[in-house]
């Protein structure tokens, strides 16, 4: 009797670690979140994933079988093993066997990647990317990340480093990025950034319903809402990162010839404000073919995507062996 | 009785046509060469070229036979159906059907790419880019052409159209391109950034052994040569474009994590003078992992690289067939 496989994607970052039983068409059927215990020793995190996958092993409808497991985590990995070498956010994980242990643990076959590769994957087989073949995930947050799907597969690189989009260069004598380059799209696009271009024009003396807020306190979120209130400061910042990341998506699209950019992450909830912006600024920079041929959409499975691709990650290991 | 193989690439440019017999190691056993009549209809130029097949035909060695061709063109193609679209230097050629004209022709399997494209295939396969997976090559001339090979196969985007490096914004405010735009690397790396660059300093008052030249006449050569007979301002103007050319393969880097970029191209003949200080801006440029993991390395098959990449398509193509 052949039974429904279901998968189980983990998506882990430096707040929470989120479960869900998906199903082959990306549905999920059931989900489980706890609070990451960054300072605990990685065996005991890994246990409790373990624990979660075996709470949603409760959820499989009656005739179901799990068939794999995958995880998503917030740094730098060697996919081919499986092993978690380092991020900023888990300061404890250096060098962990991720799939190894799950795998001996649960006895089913995982497999581990980076988040913000999964969220593309995620968005490339049930979301935003579906249809075409060249993608990439941008996800615009406190940082840029991204993810690139190339000849309809996760593309990696030569160590598993591929995807920093958000350190393009787009002006190489510009503003000081987080990561201490110049001018990188992160350094216009990200939080940061986009409160640095909001100070400037306040210091110019413009007027915005920003401008008597305690500063620390300012998200790009309220950046968006006071923009949505047609607040011309607020409206303007959104549209000068919109524009930068516009540039950098041109940059990509010169050099991948991508058919698709979905960008998601809470800055993404701006919507055109900022994409509108990013889509006049790309066309400016990519070449005809290249600018003829890429459309900016919005991604689909919003906080969501992470998960479902790590759950993607899990089928397509078991469509190997 | 089993043959020896050989295979046939042809080279197309604006100004010669070059047609090699090459061995399934990469050796070119013989050479033709005529010049590109671009005034002439593309169908009388297809029957030189299916021509000079016949005329190579005749240096296979005995025991010997062809078993497909592999042409590269200058412009915008359809690498799957074997059509040429249309190309800045061969304005009489719209979407020539080149692969069909010569496969009925010559009754011998052929294909068409991009001429940078089949440069960086020929480097991979035979030259500096053998032995990784994940390369870039980048020829530099009056332009800056290149060719992206990803998981060891020529990458070539969603509309045959990827690999245009050189119009990489590395400042969004920077100077005027040829293509229009502003700050791409080649308006700082092609021959007229370089010349720009090296007239700004002239403008300045600085002395140099090309001060009294006609400046139409200088050309990135005799600044490469004044830069080996240590003159300064020479020596800057290519170290200011290696820079420039290194924070473009850095942007390429943290997109990618190539494990390694190819330099050719007649200006790479400045060698250290200009990759030195590329290597410098790219590894600033570059995060931690993939500036580690790439390395910036001189061309090795010279101009003979599109020709012996057209012959290692046609060797692809069979191995297919």
């Amino acid at each position: 009797m052949k039974a429904d496989a279901f998968y189980v994607g983990i998506d882990m970052g430096g707040t929470n670690i989120k479960a869900g039983l998906v199903s082959p068409a990306g549905k999920v059927h059931a989900e489980e979140k706890i609070p990451t215990d960054i300072s605990a020793d990685p065996v005991a995190v890994l246990k409790q994933i373990c624990d979660l996958i075996k709470a949603l092993a409760g959820h499989v409808p009656e005739g179901g079988v799990i068939r794999a497991a995958g995880v998503g985590a917030p740094g730098q990995v060697n996919s081919t093993e499986g092993i978690f070498y380092e991020g900023p956010n888990l300061p404890l994980w250096k060098n962990v066997p991720v799939v190894q242990q799950i795998q001996e643990s649960v006895k089913l076959y995982a497999a581990l990647d980076n988040d913000a590769n999964l969220a593309a994957l995620g968005e490339y087989a049930f979301g935003a990317g579906q249809g075409v073949t060249e993608m990439m995930m941008v996800t615009l947050g406190t940082g840029v990340g991204s993810g690139l799907i190339l000849n309809g597969r996760l593309y990696h690189g030569g160590m598993d480093s591929a995807g920093e989009f958000g350190h393009t260069t787009i002006r190489f004598d510009g503003p000081v990025c987080g990561c201490g380059r110049h001018g990188c799209v992160e350094a216009y696009v990200g939080t940061a950034g986009m409160l640095r271009t909001l100070q400037e024009k306040l210091d110019a003396g413009r007027n915005s319903v920003l401008k008597d807020r305690d500063f620390g306190s300012v998200t790009p979120r309220d950046i968006s809402l006071a923009a949505a209130g047609g607040d011309t400061v607020a409206l303007e910042t959104l549209s000068e990162a919109g524009t930068c990341l516009g540039v950098g998506l041109g940059n990509a699209a010169n050099l991948l010839n991508l058919q698709r950019v979905v960008v998601g992450g809470g800055v993404a909830g701006a919507g055109d404000l900022i994409l509108e912006p990013a889509r006049k600024s790309m066309m400016r920079v990519a070449l005809k073919v290249p600018g003829e041929t890429i459309e900016i959409v919005p991604a689909r499975l919003g906080n969501r995507a992470g998960l479902i691709g790590a759950a993607r990650m899990a089928m397509l290991i078991t469509e190997m062996t």
